[in-house]
């Protein structure tokens, strides 16, 4: 397959090129592979800034913000109808983002839209833009959606697995995080000996992590090291498509800097990240990671 | 009235002296001034290693954690049936509490309970250490039942009132809070433009607030200076008796650090520290301070 046959109107079974966003880190690799092997031609669009430069062993693009009349011609030069993103992405503020970049015709046009989304939460924020988007014919996918094998799965990640106390953790984790879920807010928590250390919002979880770090040090938490859980859970009302949480190495290692037994994700809503890489990190930190199944998912 | 007349069964009128279990800062100094002037006679129990040396203007006896025996004989001697915690207290750990001190007969006899109270939240360890002292014979108060005085009012406090946007932030941190309480965690959050910035769990108020700093000077923060609220609560089912949030010149001066626009904590449900020191200082830091009126209150 070469690029630059428009397929308008493809049959479903023949659903053209698809479109990869590259964010930082190596999951944008993971996902071109595993939609590579599910016989999809990949173009990857890399976001200057932000994606690796591995990202090039596929057909590429690197793409500015503040660029979306060239971001389209070039979707549709590739015949890419199906979008992914994936990938770490600093959240700009609307100002940068006005001021740091040359901005084109068509993002002008939409700089209304674009600042409205940039009020409220991350879920608002890229829902907006994704919507931005659709309206332009093309469809955003989650990145599970074309690379399944990505998620977490049910069960735990290697040999170690919680005991009686972190399940008790676990669970209570969960319990607050469906509770601070419609708040549009992070989708972790830190849960010892049932008493929460500590929840996540705008810091991100590694941030969160190493003021578990700190306060341990200062005595301030008072079970031993070894107990407690990192738990992620999407939020209930989020876009599954853009904004699961994801785990990977550097999880596993802030988690045993941190003194914690492990780390629980709800299963199917997490992306893991460099598996095997994790799976070694977390035998050798001697953490669990476990999937976790989902709510009313049956017994 | 002079110490030590043991008068069991005191008419409620004469309900005997006050014993105040001081922490550290300036309330229990406050809430000793204000019993005094509502006529009650006032014996201090200074908490050796928190309270500040200024206690001892009124009659005073120096305790230490682990000499339970000591202090109930002291309140016996000293006729003090009601019994206020007040004052700042950093969580000692079970270990140290055990280790550190040299515990009397009465401490060692009543260990198993005292382990079993420092499990949980914060909330399950004074709900446990009040209970035990309530089981000799004593009665617990909140401080704000001897001194109302020293409760927020609602309203503002100053000259400064939030904008409409900041009732916005106010609203969505009490809904927030509402949903956190049952989990026993911090009693506040940072909410700007409908976004919440900050959660707090066991690091504290005036940690969430660094953060809040930190993340400002990163550029992780989108809203400009002088935006956002610090919203504090009662968690729902707290024991009011010795767990009210408080708020001092320290905390404003957190907030204006934070760069926020002001705090607002719900009315009677929070102590105000130096209140004439805090208004002060909100003028001059330019931030509102604001007593909410409870839910369920009325219009």
């Amino acid at each position: 397959m070469v690029a630059s046959q428009t397929r308008e109107g493809a049959s479903p079974v023949d659903a053209g090129s698809l479109g990869i966003i590259c964010g930082g880190g190596s999951l944008p690799l993971a996902v071109a592979d595993a939609a590579s092997r599910h016989g999809r031609r990949v173009v990857m669009f890399a976001l200057r800034g932000f994606a690796d430069g591995e990202v090039e062993r596929y057909p590429c693009h690197w793409i500015v913000l503040g660029a979306l009349g060239r971001f389209f011609r070039l979707l549709r030069q590739e015949n890419c109808r199906d979008l992914v993103f994936i990938g770490s992405l600093t959240r700009p503020t609307f100002g940068r983002f006005r001021l740091g970049f040359r901005l084109d015709l068509a993002t002008i046009r939409r700089l209304p839209r674009i600042a409205r989304a940039f009020r409220g939460g991350d879920d608002h924020l890229l829902a907006g833009i994704a919507r931005m988007i659709e309206d332009e014919g093309f469809r955003m996918l989650g990145a599970h959606e074309v690379a399944p094998e990505i998620l977490l799965a049910e069960g735990a990640l290697g040999t170690r697995a919680p005991t009686e106390s972190d399940r008790v953790d676990i669970v209570r984790g969960l319990e607050l995080l469906a509770a601070t879920g419609p708040f549009d807010i992070g989708q972790a928590a830190v849960i010892a000996g049932r008493q929460v250390l500590a929840v996540e919002a705008i810091e991100g979880t590694d941030r969160m992590l190493e003021r578990i770090v700190a306060l341990r040090q200062e005595g301030r938490i008072r079970v031993p090291a070894g107990t407690g859980v990192l738990v992620k859970a999407p939020k209930p009302q989020q876009d599954r498509r853009f904004d699961l949480p994801t785990i990977g190495p550097e999880t596993v290692e802030a988690v045993a800097r941190a003194g914690l037994a492990g780390l629980a994700a709800v299963a199917g809503a997490a992306i893991v990240a460099e598996p095997q890489r994790l799976v070694q990190l977390a035998e050798a930190r001697g953490v669990f990671v476990l999937g976790i199944k989902p709510a009313g998912a049956g017994a």
